[in-house]
């Protein structure tokens, strides 16, 4: 059983967490899963915290935007490369290792719950020592944050550069009592009504934000 | 300036701090907006160990149902309300007090960031004691782990329980590349067409509870 990975800069004293984090659940029913939602959970923490530091004068939506760059699965899966993850991954024998510790989403999941296994073994301070280490180079490598545009403005942007139309949002709901409003708005295309994407928010701007969010990560695909 | 919130347990160093953290937009540039990002993903956090510990045997999901249950807005304005907070909002002079503080989203945005300037004045061990009291009644009072449904059956059971037809899921659009697809599905109910929910997910099954989730949110309004 090993009690470190190179270059996560962490040694175990119960190597028994390591194993579990790197134990994907293909292998059984005591897997990882568990420690991935409290690793992703101590990622959101201390990546927060880190760039609201880093930008003492950015609004709330600026670091957002940031910090959703930085945790989502394709910045993760990349430094779970440069760990060499997948090589400690443990999957079940009828699993094609190989094919598995090529899915990316695999390898930003299991890197999550190593970041729930440093937390258990080591405390907190560890934890944010390790994630502050490997997520520095990305965090570096940020577009300022005032540059950041918000999804409506990169939605309205991408469809104008391929002369399309603009979005329409309706307001397909409103719901909760006056004092706790949500709001459903709906985002639709009018030269391609065929899809559509519905999102929530707490207010009429950010529900459309939300729905703009889904309908761009739709056309960018 | 006050230094301390009755109830909340803790004592500020730095009153400023505290005040900053009850300031609402409305009151000038300087607001809680950014203390408010910090202590959303603090509390996430501390609110996900908490479970953790306390469910050893709940597999993710749960935990991840448990936790909406426990930070949701509705839930955190209670808190806030037990709390009074609303007597220390500091909110600008064009706004109507009586209305701002009533707001039920104010009150659980302001607790957020309450707890953020609790970390940044006495550091990550005293936050968690301060969340882990708040929420300890409303952690102690949720359901049994088990007993919580995933969205799609819980829909179906809202619909069948009212003689309806049960709802369509429909693949609407899976991108990326093999090693880290996402699929996009929308849930329509086929005895009201007008209204659709769209939902992303890392699996055809998560992207279907997504879309669930959201439809039942809108049916329960």
């Amino acid at each position: 059983m090993i009690s470190q990975l190179p270059g996560l800069g962490y040694q175990f004293k119960n190597p028994e967490l390591l194993e579990l984090a790197l134990t994907h659940r293909s292998h059984g029913t005591a897997n990882n899963e568990r420690f991935e939602f409290l690793g992703d959970a101590i990622l959101g923490m201390v990546v927060a915290d880190v760039l609201f530091q880093l930008h003492p004068n950015s609004p709330e939506g600026d670091l957002t935007r940031l910090r959703a760059a930085v945790v989502r699965g394709e910045t993760l899966a990349d430094i779970a490369k440069n760990l060499n993850l997948g090589k400690y991954i443990l999957v079940g024998s009828s699993e094609k290792k190989t094919g598995v510790i090529r899915r990316r989403s695999i390898l930003a999941d299991t890197l999550e719950a190593v970041f729930a296994a440093v937390y258990l073994d080591g405390g907190i301070k560890d934890v944010i020592r390790v994630i502050t280490d490997l997520t520095s180079k990305t965090i570096a490598g940020l577009p300022a944050a005032g540059t950041l545009k918000d999804p409506k403005t990169k939605l309205q942007e991408w469809l104008q550069a391929r002369s399309r139309e603009v979005p329409e949002y309706t307001m397909i709901a409103v719901r909760g009592a006056d004092h706790a409003k949500e709001f459903v708005v709906e985002c639709r295309l009018p030269d391609e009504p065929e899809i559509s994407f519905s999102a929530t928010g707490s207010s009429r701007r950010r529900a459309q934000q939300a729905a703009a969010e889904l309908m761009l990560a739709h056309l960018q695909a």
